[in-house]
């Protein structure tokens, strides 16, 4: 099929549409009544687009039983897929990717265990066993699992407000049955195919909310890093600032200062030469182990933790001891840890999902999100009895696995093996490691987290979003995580219902030499048709704005009739409802509608249809409605509409 | 303006367009980037939209101070408006539709108090004040307020949740309580212009729940039809079953069941027959008295109280006694008040908005759904002060009062005037009624809630609205009247959601002999572009749906692709995205795009944009995404943009 043969046949076109102008008599084409859906097909369709819009199951139609377990069982279990196709020359990248994160996430994980107020060998843990899952179950190549930044915040400032972090136990006891029942959220959204769920977090809404979570997590490290030994329980800007400012005097300590802001000023020196130099990426993944080296052995060989500067001091040694028995269900933590399972479960999903996806989109393979979440789900059930708490995919792990290489979740398994070493071998060299440098390492990963760019151009983009987004970021930090996390749900569900609430109408006027008819407003060389009002509804019917509909249309047609009063113009013959835009109408709608066509009877005005689309004209013709209009008032388009019309005008 | 002269400048257009196919240099618009609105325009835009769509302040503008503050006064109390145009031939009509609703009202009065477990007085209060209130505020012309069977249902069944009926006082309290947060809810709804927030409950929703209320309020009148002593307080269809069938025995008083259903008998024939002839509405509008003055009588000269038929007894003389030291604001009763009043004033508040839209549009004038809550809302503060429950616009007697001829809110004037003269002279005769009759006057009131034909119409048009239709019903029959409103609300937003969530695709084709494209589903003769994939998104791409919108035109290419390789025909070259519904767009919206247009160019696929609207235009061109995709690749219609890329098709 080549180009010039579609050339041709517009042609043809064109000579049709040329022979009937000669002809005089315009060419109308009938809309006629669409072919009856039958109600089962109708419900099928419906329930398939909001479950498995996908098509999941494609694979396994027309094959043998046998091939159908075994694509089951591979689309549990993708690495059972991969593997077999897996070549020694993807080790290489995987390897390289694999050290590289390893490096990283080694003292990022210390760190993040303290901001969920747990010992530091369960950061480590918690990147041992879910990467070995995950490379099992999940699908996405590049995503780097392990516990991250704002999911241990939101962990540790839930968990504290029911049990105090010194009773360890309890907190534990709290802190794995949140966790699994984190996993068990997940992997109910995933198997039920509700993953639609989590895209009401609108990017807007998540952009402030990070940029919030980093200035909190920011702002919780100014304790390691002033080398403070009280500190406020609570998160928010006033209560920390106060807080700090309270201790100026005799709760700094000035070497821990010098050691954090000097290697902080490293950090974030390595970050910007990675973001300037794409090909340097590896220097900031590996300068907070350099830090962490560097700093143990100052600090050993000084012995500063004798004067004042706080120490690591002992990190567990061996690999994940097996917690099931520690995950209550009953009373207490059973609801609490529901509570504070849901709400980290599904913002670890959020962030997971949405790397996932960008990767996959920059390396365009398919991600089936719902199958993410059962793999994510599966780890963190796992997860939380094996000591770990909540893990997902970390955003700046992911990016520095994407850079250095990786082809497979295989660096995920390498990580998840120096882990492993690291717990087994050299957790006491950790020992001397200053705090003040996991808060240095902290503050720098989630610097990345607070993205300016993002916001300007949301605010250049959509106003109503930047709400949302300076509503979240400002919950976060002025009041606390959730009361950020849920202004951001409330102002996403707002916009919602005000789109559903408010749709927008607009006057079309004909585009000079066409037969097409736009928005007056858009293109204001379009010319309106005397006599007629043409009118475009730019939403779909429903109880909760037929109201305004009708109303808002109404009032078009005064302001219309009493423009051409004043210049003393004929009256408003015909009113044309262009309905292209109206994917949908209900019962409240069609009795709009009707109210509409009555009051417009009542003043000898004409109701006109224009492209009414299948589901529409099915349910105008199921209510009568289109008998009461006349089949003669519904047309193809507003072109061929005010062509019919235009000659039966009274003069 | 003649229709000649619409006909001949489209005969320009024709001769242009078949000019321009002689030429073969095909015409094309530009697109172009649309006049930018400014941020403050924007907003003041969307605001007036959303909370002043109907433009309330347009007489004020450019009128001297004075005349504005008259406008102003006269906009709260409209009778100062029309009372100085109202003329003596339009009383005729107000006087005779008074005294029909005034009778029928009288006999529904005493009843509805007893379903919201008030004295008998209490209804008649509520008929006198809240009317004369209404009349002068508000601005329908054919509602008639009083208390009614659903709002007393509701305020019964939850006020007894709370407080025992039998402790008279409490319960009073607490009923005047929440009378006067009902009206608070109401006025602070109109005042603030949040009155589209009653829009939230769908038309079906409303249909289900009133069909349920009245099955409900059937059911409870049982009580009094089967003249039984002991009966259940809940209001579910098995507890109520169960209570009549307990007593079958010893319980049922057969005196009792004749009478109440030798008149049950004659209210349903008298409303058949007014059904059927509309000329003798006057026959079901009067019966309703004529029962209770025949059965009064009988019952007086029989003593037939004195074998087991419960009878009135007693109706406190005078008229209403002031009420405002009864209303609490402590503890209990304010948290309870005001959940109950909220709800109780909601529902009122549909009732009576959709009543007067209802005939505001028979009659054809304008009615400010706002300032009528104002109004409601007054008259239900005042009401609460005065001994009245919530009161609102009732469906059956503004029926009766519009069909009398009733011309303006005089007629409210009257019938307040006729219920003062009861409750001040004749309420002693009422001793002897029998409560059947009551029973059976209100079964024969609430008949019409069930409103079977509706409940057809819903099925045939929209099977969703039917599923919420049956929600609300059988949730007010089988549960409480509560969890059936519940049921409709949260109904009524899952297809919000599920609308925003999952917006429809469609393939376009060209229907023959034009330049038209339309859905190939809808219109089967219509015919695929060789090469070409044209895709009509139908719905504004907002966070909730642009990944699906994403996935599902990838997955619409993919699929076209796969049947191109069976038939072994070329691949799609170009993906032309309608954009004609496309109403608005957002961030997200703008990375589900980009992450589309990225995934496309590796396959070597072009995107083009047919027809953005301007709002997604200039969202275009502020993210950049335009110049991404390139001016060149943006037309003004789907048959403008394949008619200038087929002749680039490679062969």
């Amino acid at each position: 099929m080549t180009g010039n043969r579609v050339a041709d046949e517009l042609d043809v076109v064109s000579v049709v549409s040329s022979r009937r102008h000669a002809d005089s008599t315009p060419y109308v084409h009938k809309v006629g009544v669409p072919p009856k859906q039958s109600l089962f097909k109708e419900f099928k369709f419906t329930f398939k687009e909001t479950f498995f819009h996908d098509d999941p199951l494609r694979p396994f139609k027309d094959q043998p039983t046998s091939k159908q377990l075994w694509l089951g069982i591979q689309a549990v279990f993708p690495i059972l897929e991969w593997g077999r196709r897996y070549k020694l020359s993807m080790f290489k990248g995987d390897l390289i990717a694999g050290l590289t994160i390893a490096s990283l996430c080694i003292p990022q994980d210390i760190g993040y265990a303290k901001l969920a107020n747990m010992d530091p060998q369960f950061g480590l843990y918690s990147s041992f066993i879910p990467p070995l899952i995950y490379a099992v179950m999940g699908s996405s190549r590049d995503i780097a699992i392990g516990p991250v930044a704002v999911v241990s915040l939101l962990l540790g400032s839930m968990l504290q407000e029911e049990i105090d972090p010194k009773n360890k136990h309890e907190y534990q006891h709290l802190a794995f049955t949140a966790t699994f029942f984190a996993g068990i959220t997940q992997f109910v959204l995933g198997f039920f195919r509700l993953g639609f769920l989590i895209d009401f977090l609108s990017h807007a809404a998540i952009v402030g909310f990070m940029a919030g979570a980093a200035i909190t997590i920011s702002l919780q490290q100014l304790k390691g890093l002033l080398g403070m030994k009280t500190f406020t329980k609570k998160s928010d800007i006033v209560s920390v600032m106060r807080s700090v400012w309270t201790n100026v005097h005799h709760g700094w300590n000035w070497q821990t200062i010098v050691i954090g802001v000097a290697f902080l000023t490293f950090l974030l020196l390595a970050k910007y030469i990675g973001k300037t130099k794409k090909k340097l990426f590896w220097i900031p993944a590996i300068a907070p182990l350099i830090s962490v080296i560097v700093s143990t052995f100052f600090v050993f060989i000084t012995h500063a933790e004798k004067n004042g500067v706080q120490i690591v001091n002992h990190i567990e040694r061996g690999i994940n001891p097996p917690s099931v028995s520690e995950i209550h269900f009953t009373g207490n933590y059973m609801t609490k840890g529901l509570r504070i399972g849901v709400v980290a479960g599904m913002i670890a999903l959020t962030e997971a999902i949405a790397i996932g996806r960008t990767f996959a989109a920059m390396k365009d393979y398919h991600l089936d999100g719902n199958k993410e979440m059962v793999a994510l789900g599966t780890m963190n059930i796992v997860g939380s009895m094996t000591s770990c708490y909540v893990a997902t995919g970390s955003f700046s792990r992911s990016a520095v696995n994407y850079m250095a290489g990786c082809n497979t979740a295989v660096s995920n398994i390498v990580m998840s093996c120096v882990v492993f070493l690291t717990l087994e071998v050299i957790t006491p060299l950790f020992k001397y490691t200053p705090n003040a440098i996991l808060a240095s390492i902290i503050i720098s990963a989630v610097v990345g987290l607070f993205d300016y760019q993002a916001m300007i151009l949301i605010w250049k983009i959509d106003k109503f979003d930047f709400v949302a987004c300076m509503g979240a970021f400002f919950g976060v930090v002025f009041a606390s995580v959730e009361i950020g996390l849920l202004i951001a749900v409330a102002i996403s569900f707002a916009k919602i219902l005000l789109q559903v609430t408010r749709p927008r109408t607009a006057v079309l006027g004909r585009i000079p030499r066409t037969t097409v008819y736009r928005n007056v407003q858009q293109f204001p060389e379009a010319i309106k048709v005397p006599g007629v009002l043409i009118v475009r509804v730019d939403s779909a019917i429903y109880f909760s704005n037929s109201n305004y509909i009708r109303e808002r249309i109404l009032r078009l047609l005064n302001d219309e009739e009493e423009l051409l009063k004043e210049i003393n113009d004929a009256r408003i013959q015909y009113l044309i409802i262009e309905m292209s835009p109206v994917t949908d109408i209900d019962t409240s709608g069609i009795h709009a509608l009707e109210d509409l066509y009555k009051s417009l009877q009542k003043r000898d005005t004409q109701l006109v249809l224009a492209n009414p689309g299948q589901v529409v004209l099915d349910k105008l013709h199921a209510s009568d409605f289109a008998n009461m209009v006349g089949d003669d008032k519904i047309f193809l388009t507003v072109g061929d509409a005010v062509m019919t019309l235009a000659p039966k005008m009274e003069p």
